[in-house]
């Protein structure tokens, strides 16, 4: 992650952290599992192949088609390290499965998030609720953020550290954390959930359905989008020319 | 809600706020449910009876043999105002759906949690993070919470402020805030669901799993319990007796 | 239900029979669930009000967005009787909760479904496995297959009834039943899930997705579209302009 | 598959069918994200290691308290032959993901099922439905119960063919056959879903809440639950001294 302030121990990043943990699937299972309904001879031969490979022509009609269960046989188990105002809204995506860095059992660590220059700040002209869209903030203003920020993160952290000093419970010390305060996460998400959440956090002016996310989600859905394409390329681009729709 | 604490306008409060907004079924549901299995006939009684009742002999059979499927006909939707770190635990439920109070589209209100002088506050002797159980705060140790909660909330208050005077997003201008900032939320869930929900979030330790939840999510559970037994008298004294478990 | 044939006690029937057990919210219940997110004082006097009503733009607005959310607090439990081969599709909709006679615990009915006449029978010219469409068959046709699936009927069910003269047990006396055998369900499914099952479910040449599903399941899924446009005319009417779309 | 009858090319088997496809995860996983909580250094660590291997105590310690969570991130793609009677069980799992032979796209193949020679028929002394329980047939209840089941699969499997010779839709056509036809399926679940799935579909006198499931069920369940052991053994041991329970 990129570290962009430092004051006694404490770490400002301006970045979303997404790895890879494991996945299973890919293009070939979405084939294979699409052919279980009418092949069952090209699904086992699909199985033994030494190299398997998926057809774009089958996963196209899939995708236009909404045929959405072959896509979720191929699942993907990512790590995130995410402020958590961004966890807050990965988490209403509830056809996945969650393992979070606990703050009752655990003391977090002292990393808060501070947007990049290039996040847009400012309501944009003409700014309707319905459809946010903001524009480049000057500096002054970029910079009134960040420190107004980096001020409420210090002070929560030291309240934060003062009650664990005098032995409060984890569970209510944690409570003068705010939102820009980093957790870990896991996430095991399948590929069609995974096109419902990159549908809703990614604006693609281009999609059937365009969407506003917040821009710090989108950072972390353009990351996971990154890894799923790698494994699922023919899926992706599919998907892709389908208008980005949930399947 | 109960204000304990106010401060240039902004608002604290010790409790959780939960009603029931709307609810669907009742006892008589889930045995009519059961009773679609084996009794057609019963089930149109049931439909047309002027008065519908349920029978405790099933209903605890369900409860004890684990048939959940007829207590998901019964539905209950509440209304709930609760500081962000129950919400965090509360969606962690997916077998529900929520309806939330957007700190991206809206200006969230100066309201914030304090832990009321009776919630324990110190770990208990023998503590393991496995179990968490806590005893109860000196007033020295009481009040040295809640004021440094106070401070973080009322210092967190004006940043954000400040942020929205400079025409900051209100989606970045809101990591300001801390996690005993209180939102509202409505919460669709089934009677199943609601089983496992209190299951997990309530300690009982006559329970046949005994759970450690934090203390303010069990107000919730609490609150969400004494409105499901009000309208579900029998469903929820089955459970009781079949060990407060998940069906 | 819509009695054509009937020998030794064994009844044809050639309709689907969906009724409503029971619904909670509405379109008004949509609104103030949107309104959750960003106007307290507009849900509170929603739910205050002697009449609640639901306004169109608004939800207009959701079924465009795919703010899906709103529209699950509304929830509807339909009871019906259908064949087998229709509950075999129906249940793959996993947002739902579902309750059905069952073949184990209790005597099956000797009610069998055949097509009527306006069934569409026979592939259509230029007929394509993956947009299965049908016309009319001639009247040879019809009566070769209702005359088919009367045979199978008849000595399936004798089959059945003579293993449970025998004290065989039912659960596998059962398997000599062919998949046109009626059972009843309760079906509890939310606004959400709804419009992802009508438009799975319904063959609507205008919708910005078609499908082309089994004529019988469609049956049933115009049934339930007519109860759930009773309830919440509004909401039906936004999502069948938003293109009849999965939101 | 064992076949045990053939007649005309029509095939009948006595067995359950059930493969491994493709699985994620193991002990190693579920530790590692029960460690995402508490110890971010250890994760790293087991995801680096050579040679990944899992805690028993630490498993066992998350089975007993039922923090299911972790178990979800390890998951197994099956593909099973079963009759649909079996299927129509199987399904009403909705934490899972399925991909099914289709009736409508594809002719299916003439096998049914017959039960085998042990497979208990006659309900035992003080059979109470509602905790079904067999004792074996006499040889002539045993042969009387798979004629006839063999008569009933030749008879629908003719008129299945001569409809499709008359050119008649497959999905009518279909109708015919009964609930021991084989179908193939894929079926993705978790570990923790599977959990449940075991708990509810294998009969364990041991278990703390004893199920009565459908033989045929059982057996599928079985060799679900030796492939799982296989890959992993130290949840397996943990759920079952747990009492086998859904976490």
């Amino acid at each position: 992650m990129n570290l962009v302030r430092e004051t006694n121990g404490i770490k400002f990043f301006d970045d979303m952290s997404v790895s890879l943990v494991e996945c299973m699937g890919g293009d070939w299972k979405v084939c294979a599992a699409a052919k279980v309904s009418t092949d069952p001879v090209a699904v086992r031969e699909m199985l033994e192949a030494e190299e398997r490979e998926g057809a774009y022509g089958l996963i196209k009609y899939l995708a236009r088609q909404r045929h959405g269960s072959p896509f979720e046989h191929t699942v993907f188990t990512f790590h995130a390290t995410v402020p958590i105002v961004v966890v807050r809204e990965w988490e209403r995506h509830r056809i996945a499965s969650y393992s979070e860095e606990s703050g009752r059992y655990h003391k977090l660590q002292p990393h808060f998030y501070l947007p990049p220059r290039h996040r847009p700040l400012i309501p944009a002209p003409g700014y309707k609720s319905a459809r946010p869209q903001f524009v480049q903030a000057s500096d002054y203003e970029y910079y009134e953020t960040i420190d107004s920020l980096s001020r409420t993160a210090v002070a929560g952290w030291m309240e934060y550290e003062q009650l664990m000093e005098q032995n409060i419970a984890l569970e209510v010390a944690r409570m003068n954390l705010p939102l820009h305060t980093y957790v870990s996460l896991w996430c095991t998400m399948n590929l069609r959930s995974l096109f419902n959440y990159l549908s809703l956090r990614t604006h693609e002016p281009e999609a059937m359905h365009v969407s506003f996310p917040m821009w710090e989600i989108e950072q972390a859905a353009r990351a996971i989008e990154g890894i799923v394409t790698e494994h699922c390329p023919l899926s992706i681009k599919a998907w892709n020319e389908a208008g980005r729709i949930a399947v």
